[in-house]
């Protein structure tokens, strides 16, 4: 009511997401991010799972259980707290090589955890990790849900952006069309200003409005409008909110799905330049192999020189000499630096110039070590 | 990390509305709005009432039972609802004729419902509330506390801009310093650009973190930083956020305490006035008497006229014909047109040109009525 026309923004939006990954009979809302976005499709399967959740709450009732890989964003773990379902019941399932989800160990977790009276009622797929940018296989937990009958979720906070090419999209996220839910941030890959999460319902019209909307609101929402259907209030978490569906609504129309669908290819691109770069350089080396967007690489140190102190000190400095700021992360207790490629202007240009920057100060820096 | 000026504008300003409220040894946050700070607020006392909360979830253990007033905003039903307490669990206490929770209702159900096994852990009064302008009385909920050992914390999304003004504050929220946590919003009156809510712990340093923080999220936070005792992300529950501090350090510097506190004396007198105004006017007339800045007021209607789609109908033409949209709101099942100020520019000819539109309107769409 307060903003008519940014609300039908927001549909239009919303509805061109729900195409794009294929969902049908959908809905959507756009949250405060991807964080909020993965606790209210846990919450949606939450109250699913238990009937009575909502108006009784969990106690008394047999612990629920989700599952995520070992590798997955410590939102998950925050939505396991907020929602009295306790961290203890966020299995982590152990990741492959390619740092994506092993099937046949969620499989086997399900049935020993099933036979202590535990019930699993959500599995959330990361599509594009934080630290590795690998993407779980969806056909093989579809065929898991079919057995189990949990809800099946995608959390593409980071790699979901590859819907927008449809070749990427084959690529990457094939079996999308199959989850019952899907968030991804526009604002992250996709260049909207912050915040701009959008969370996807599959074959779940209603819900949203079902699993959010609680106690006496007349004084915003009342039924005997015409328009309560469009009205997006009941169905949020939030009361006010800020009109973010604006910017995303321009963005869609300035640069298209093609533009932005060229972006992504652009970046994955670049990723691909980079992680030849670091092999052609004898002093850097590849954490792990590059799984899409991500590449995670160290400056490679004698046996006299602990690897990680050495990256860590090697980073800062970069930061407080104001050359660049490196993500950093550990990968099985490795500490990688992390590019990330998100700036439609970088150019093969800028990855050179950042890689021969960082070898320079990584030479004065093992110079100084060898010395001291 | 990556923004850390407005990290130190966000300390400064949260330190500076703990020292208003009078919180010692608190802490601070900014969240997306009352709704997340109410939220947040009870999963801290959720998880301080059950120790194993946060690791093994609700399953198995005694309902806890949270307490509001019946006229409370519906956020906390969300928060129930969303924290797996059940919106069953949340009490609703009835109000004076004020608008106001009857302390010995509150005292009432404490006891009914301990009787049942059930554990009240969390009474939250409302500091202005919605509809009414309604401020819940601390004293007797403090004694009460006292007594039953539950988390007492205020909702002053609307009305906790008093704090802001010395005058106001003894006024309206004496006895706030002995609050548990206490949230406001500073984009609603105080007039900061969505979203600026501020939520406040006291004597409770630390908990935010432990409350909110979860999973492995070495990618960002380390404790090796020696400014991890900065960093904010930890005890938020967002990933990314916007940085909302600069807008509301910048608001605070240019217009300062005393500017803001002038600001809500400002509205305060208004609303005073536009009260008169009501009283003056013979076809109109307030539905419950003011509170504090709310002014609850409908149009006259003769018997065979129902007087609730009578002003629903003059409410829905003011707003098709441009002149002005007014908030509506039941009070006990009695439709009352809600005027709230909240524009800095806004004087006492605006109060009266916007009663004479509404006055001219109603007489227009009377004479309809008696003549169809």
């Amino acid at each position: 009511e307060g903003a008519p026309v940014s609300t039908l923004m927001e549909h239009y939006m919303l509805d061109t997401m729900l195409d794009l990954a294929g969902f049908g009979e959908g809905e959507g809302q756009m949250t405060t991010g991807s964080s909020n976005g993965n606790m209210i499709a846990m919450l949606a399967a939450r109250n699913q799972a238990i009937e009575t959740g909502k108006e009784q709450g969990l106690f008394g009732h047999s612990p629920l259980l989700a599952f995520v890989s070992a590798d997955a964003h410590y939102s998950l773990d925050k939505a396991a707290n907020i929602l009295g379902l306790g961290t203890h019941n966020l299995v982590k399932v152990p990741v492959d090589e390619h740092g994506r989800m092993q099937p046949q160990a969620l499989e086997r977790l399900l049935q020993q955890h099933s036979q202590n009276g535990k019930i699993p009622f959500f599995v959330c797929a990361t599509l594009g990790t934080t630290v590795r940018g690998a993407y779980d296989s969806l056909p093989p937990l579809v065929e898991l849900r079919e057995k189990y009958g949990f809800w099946l979720h995608g959390d593409g906070a980071w790699g979901g952006a590859a819907l927008l090419d449809d070749e990427l999209k084959k690529h990457f996220l094939p079996g999308i069309e199959q989850l019952d839910s899907f968030t991804w941030d526009f604002h992250k890959m996709a260049g909207t200003n912050l915040m701009c999460n959008v969370l996807l319902f599959n074959h779940h019209r209603g819900t949203l409005r079902c699993v959010c909307s609680a106690g006496e609101h007349s004084y915003l929402f009342r039924e005997e409008d015409k328009n309560a259907e469009l009205d997006m209030g009941t169905a949020s978490l939030q009361c006010g909110r800020r009109v973010d569906s604006l910017k995303w609504f321009l963005d869609w129309k300035f640069f298209g799905k093609k533009g932005l669908a060229e972006r992504i290819r652009h970046y994955l691109a670049l990723s691909e330049y980079a992680e030849q770069v670091v092999h052609g350089i004898p002093e850097l080396e590849m954490t792990v192999p590059r799984e899409s967007f991500n590449v995670c690489f160290h400056f490679r140190t004698p046996e006299n020189i602990p690897a990680n102190e050495f990256n860590l000190e090697l980073r800062n400095r970069l930061f407080k000499q104001g050359i660049s700021l490196v993500g950093i992360a550990y990968i099985e207790e490795k500490l990688t630096l992390r590019l990330l490629i998100t700036h439609p202007d970088y150019s093969r240009a800028d990855v050179d110039s950042f890689f021969s920057n960082l070898v320079a100060a990584g030479k004065e820096l093992m110079h100084e070590h060898l010395q001291g």
